[in-house]
């Protein structure tokens, strides 16, 4: 028997490669802070509980394909507050914002094409692009330019006849960076030009800390047949087990197109879907309220960065993540120092090495992703912990 | 902007397509009886909503890309039942069944190769077929056979360089047919010798009919790395809207390439999971009870057929559907006629045209299926209803 080359061209996630060690770690009595995923510790609104418990039906029955009417019908006065209106069959709703994805790629990519996504990028984009056969062409950023890509000509010199998409996260998992409305504009007119689909992952777009709300990609009417707007209840509403997001766009074809993957698997979780609908009720002060939090972490992350010397890092303007460049040689060496190797009075930390991030090519070696995920002592701890880790480190490394 | 070729070759669901004139009917006030999908009336156990409402975590966090650990251990435990023992890394917990497929698809089927189904199969099979660039190799089957394909020349001529599994469906969906012992050992040394792998969709195997316990693909150690078994708690506790499913093999380097899928998708929905393992703790007087249910429903509807003049159909075995030839020219104008223009006392039925378990080769034209999801009173009703609107139908056409 053999295996697709699809699946041997995948990739397990480079997240969880440690795992085994940090069990050890654990097992051996070492507390471990994690700032490796990006799983947050804020409680999920209790909306959600409330309407899985008021659920009555005798039978857990299937959902319509494309999703519970009540919970589009939420997500539609959700883009209604931003301005922008979709219809209700312009929405369906997927098992989290990896299936949309999974849903999109399958749709637009064929064996041979390619999808441009800037460099580094959020892992499991390599495992959905490589599960159709197509591959990612990375649009090269750096961290002292603050991962930087929103370039016309940086974009257009990667462009092949067998480029069939852009894809941005925004704001940007790893890297935090978030588009302002002329870059998305820029975007937007390169994409009309070279007639690419835009795949707009803003499962952050609450999470931005400069003052004005974020625009979305779905503004732009001119490329209205051109954007797929990628969306969750996860990190919005710290309820990533709800696995519950949605694919969105005013290209029917695809739509219609979509729609066969979506009846193929029949219909996302009923209960999840009808508690994820009253999570959209929620006290408009919730998002500022969490937006704030993170704030704060944000700028602990920034500041303890700052004391670390020899650190590369701007400072991001969203999502959860910041991306820094170290002063070691490896950072998954360190990563492997921290858990088998190191602690400081009986505690370590994890995070993201960066190579995992860049697709394979090399890049990223002494790069590591920092997910703000925890509350604000326990952040401080893990930011010392960092800092004595590479001190420690660079000191047996004989530096 | 172009699609995928995978995408363009999939197709809509035909159970779905008669959904707009059905809705029209019943906007004309026709009640319709639905015999035309498997989602069943029976009462999902209370144990589900009963750990759902139990759940009291703050954070509605990730599940583990395997699955939840208790859920994985409830499956092992009603294989260990079965008399089949897998270890809790050998199951790993997906979004339904559906998802299962979808995964095991990508992981050994490349574009251009072929999968053998007996045909007539369910159609959903084909657009997870053709998501991977593969098609589906029909075995065929025919209604005065009662869809018997265990058969070794039958299978084997069929067989190309390019065949990389067999796909059965065990007790089967559209046709009921169960295989004995005997045919699934049949079928595995057939997969032995031409190196395939077989992919053993066991989703309705407690509801057979003829007394003994159904037996698993996974029961047979020699062909171990080739077999995949595909399970679910859709039908088993009538929990469809869980999107709970697994899938099962001891072959672990195929393991190892789906927990890539497992990882990209990063995991199924927490609390469902949660509900799913307290379902295999109801009492083991649950499915005897089901099964009884079911055994009277498929007598009912094969009574009231065998009262319909011209209808071939073999007793089928096993799942709660039966498939039959009717005595008319075309079923699908059958169902456009029974929705558009005519009812008895207000009243129709809906059924799945056979065509669309035929994978569009144009076979199947007379044929339905039936599934026997209503309780009793309404499926005499809908069989009734059915029988009247043949004889109508026919004589509109001047039969």
């Amino acid at each position: 028997m053999q295996f697709s080359h699809k699946i041997v061209e995948s990739r397990l996630s480079p997240m969880r490669k440690f795992h085994t060690r940090a069990v050890a770690a654990a097992q051996r009595g070492v507390k471990l802070y994690h700032l490796n995923i990006g799983q947050p510790d804020i409680v999920t609104p209790p909306a959600f509980f409330d309407a899985v418990k008021r659920f009555s039906a005798p039978t857990l029955a299937y959902a319509p394909s494309a999703g519970v009417p009540e919970l589009i019908a939420a997500i539609q006065r959700y883009y209604d507050n931003l301005g922008i209106h979709y219809g209700s069959d312009e929405i369906y709703i997927t098992a989290g914002g990896s299936e949309a994805l999974l849903m999109v790629f399958a749709a637009i990519l064929d064996d041979g094409d390619e999808i441009l996504i800037p460099e580094p990028y959020y892992p499991n984009y390599h495992t959905m692009t490589s599960l159709t056969g197509a591959s990612i062409h990375p649009i090269p950023t750096y961290p002292e330019e603050g991962y930087f890509y929103a370039d016309r000509d940086r974009i257009e010199r990667e462009i092949t006849p067998r480029t069939r998409a852009i894809m941005l996260t925004n704001p940007g998992n790893p890297t935090g960076t978030v588009l302002t409305p002329e870059e998305m504009r820029l975007i937007a007119d390169i994409a009309k030009e070279h007639d690419l689909f835009i795949v707009s992952d803003e499962t952050y777009r609450e999470f931005v800390y400069a003052g004005e709300p974020l625009e979305s990609m779905g503004r732009f009417d001119d490329v209205a047949d051109n954007v797929i707007l990628i969306d969750t209840v996860s990190k919005r509403f710290s309820a990533c087990g709800a696995r519950v997001g949605c694919v969105i766009s005013r290209n029917h074809e695809l739509l219609d197109h979509i729609m066969k993957y979506c009846q193929a698997r029949l219909s996302v979780a009923t209960l999840d879907q009808i508690a994820s609908a009253a999570l959209y009720d929620v006290d408009p002060g919730y998002f500022a309220a969490v937006r704030d939090e993170y704030h704060i972490r944000r700028d602990t992350v920034m500041h303890k960065l700052s004391q670390i010397p020899g650190v590369v890092c701007e400072c991001p303007k969203g999502a959860f993540y910041v991306m820094a460049a170290l002063p070691v040689d490896d950072a998954e060496k360190l990563q492997y120092f921290l858990l088998d190797e190191w602690n400081d009075h009986g505690e370590s930390v994890m995070f993201a090495p960066g190579e995992g991030f860049y697709g394979g090519s090399g890049k990223g070696k002494n790069e590591v992703r920092l997910a703000y995920v925890l509350k604000q002592a326990d952040l401080e701890r893990a930011m010392d912990l960092l800092a004595l880790g590479i001190e420690a480190y660079n000191k047996r490394q004989g530096k």
